[in-house]
């Protein structure tokens, strides 16, 4: 029901090729909840800046979900994947630590989870080579997140921008993940991922496959908007930042736009901005935006931004605190850092060598 | 005066730019010849085969010429290029030490050259994503050996043989070389190499730049035919291997086609079989053509090819004793592999160290 929601919101059609990849994703989902050690999940974010709250309720908690269950979990922070669309990797150091942070403030768990970059991990980054190998120009082209994410950058297509998807096949197939949890957008991500897998286990693997063909496990969380309705972006200064204070969220919330109907309703399509605001309080609030329009009524937008702001800042208080005391220490942070990098290099070595002799490459 | 000849015997026109680049590379060679300890230089093969006699005159002497010298030389054996456009490995290991044992018996002494595998050293392969993000797509396309390789290939372009151009910036750059031996077909790469290396320093190292740009050094070496008067290749089975017996040789000369002529004389454009046999005569011999082809006069083909064989054995026959010798002791072979690729993987370890501090990437 979410789900079907979203998608109307979104003007997007349900496409069969979506529905396909749901149904396998939810039987993915069923048989990782019955045996939650035989998974290994990759995720992650590219250090492009700080976490908001639609991160959060989108991926961070997914995440804490799957290290609770005893999925095997990785997070990846691309910071390879900052420079596909843009010419600088300016305050890259800030926005890697600030994720760290986020992740631990969370609930992610370093004895748990392996939380790296792969910039630190020179064997993964090696897998692209023969990866490469087994897709064609042709194929690069058709993935449409490739096309939209030039678009949106304004650039020239860069030969990293081009070829990151097979870059991310690298990242999920060095430890060898069978589930990665994506938005719909990165479906194609995941198949490229699979045909990647499955050529090379075809090519130089096919007695013992090496690498498995993961799963897509599609998020069921519901795409929070930005609080003036449009989508969420550092860009639209819109988004409510994890690393924020109570007071500049309070700021944030205050300058957001509504519209001039004194009377508070929940109408996605006519109101957009008042319910961006409604859902945002629904979701830290757990409760029904319905029901919060309802209670607000004649109160206006200046009662419904107070809501949203105290439980806003009420839902964020626990994590903030986290947060502030973690980055008193910011040695420790570096040290989650770098224990998860030295992990994941044993990880990719050990890969290495057996693409190495598969290939016969080991002279 | 060999090399206009050579230009005019392959019926290629002599470009403004090749004019420009022969300059540019005289007076580099000149630069060089001053000062060897200044330069670091990078070259290598292919494992897709063994080497012949075309790569003796055309590139281990060359390479010999420059570790007496004093260069700092390095040979890379660029064994992720085997897989640029075809779908398997297979005897790949063999290829790889076959090189080794040539370069050993050719005169490269490990003490002073640096000989690896790219696959080794995951380090140099790690600057392929920070490299791919300074090129554009349609720079990659613009490259017209990589178009000439596609057509040969028969194959759809691969994303790695539309990248390897990039990844051969990695192979040069990654231990700095300055100066790059290359055929005239390899001047595009040399060119994105130098634009590569510009881009880096400009955008992440303005201030202390990493990488130098090398200057492509025009092999002055004249080109061999294939015993057959067409290109030297192995599908042709046209090339005398060094690794060949002395029979092997003789029957291979003895059934290279020639014409119905008695007389024998030097005359490229009209008799290219018996002339490409002179050629090989003259080169092993270090005499004129027109000498050989004068003295065999009436003798005919048979007379000539005698000549040949004799004349190309007997060159061969200490670089084949060598060989030989070497080969008795492979374990010694794969040291020098081991040792190159573990000098090779310090050298790129710590480029990769600087490129990283140069993007704010050590966290």
């Amino acid at each position: 029901m979410t789900d079907e929601r979203q998608l109307t919101a979104a003007g997007n059609e349900v496409s069969a090729s979506f529905l396909t990849a749901k149904k396998l994703s939810d039987a993915t989902l069923t048989k990782l909840e019955a045996n939650p050690g035989a998974y290994t999940m990759l995720t992650g974010d590219r250090p492009t800046g700080r976490l908001h709250l639609g991160h959060y309720f989108g991926s961070l908690l997914g995440r804490v979900q799957m290290q609770e269950r005893g999925v095997h979990t990785n997070i990846i922070i691309a910071d390879y994947q900052v420079i596909t669309d843009r010419d600088t990797t300016d305050r890259i150091g800030d926005n890697v630590l600030n994720l760290v942070l986020d992740y631990l403030a969370a609930g992610i768990d370093p004895k748990r989870t392996m939380m790296y970059t792969h910039s630190a991990v020179p064997a993964e980054n090696q897998l692209l080579l023969p990866f490469l190998s087994l897709v064609t120009e042709a194929e690069l082209h058709r993935n449409p997140t490739v096309k939209s994410e030039m678009e949106a950058s304004g650039h020239a297509l860069t030969g990293l921008l081009l070829t990151y998807p097979v870059h991310q096949a690298c990242d999920i197939l060095f430890c060898k993940a069978n589930v990665v949890p994506i938005g719909k957008d990165n479906l194609p991500h995941v198949e490229i991922t699979r045909t990647i897998a499955r050529r090379f286990n075809e090519r130089y693997a096919s007695k013992k496959p090496i690498f498995p063909e993961p799963a897509a496990i599609l998020s069921d969380a519901p795409e929070i908007p930005g609080l003036d309705g449009r989508k969420m972006s550092k860009s639209y200064g819109n988004s409510i930042m994890l690393s924020a204070t109570a007071e500049e969220t309070a700021k944030l919330i205050k300058k957001s736009p509504t519209d001039s109907q004194r009377r508070i309703t929940f109408d996605p399509v006519n109101r957009p901005q008042v319910s961006a605001l409604l859902t945002t309080a629904a979701l830290v609030t757990g409760r029904d935006p319905v029901e919060i329009a309802e209670e607000i009524g004649e109160s206006g937008s200046g009662a419904l931004k107070q809501y949203v702001t105290s439980a806003v800042n009420e839902f964020l208080a626990p994590h903030r605190e986290r947060r502030a005391e973690l980055a008193k220490d910011m040695d420790s942070v570096r040290d989650v850092l770098h224990d998860g990098n030295a992990q994941a290099n044993a990880i990719a070595e050990e890969t290495l060598d057996e693409v190495r002799a598969a290939m016969g490459m080991k002279y």
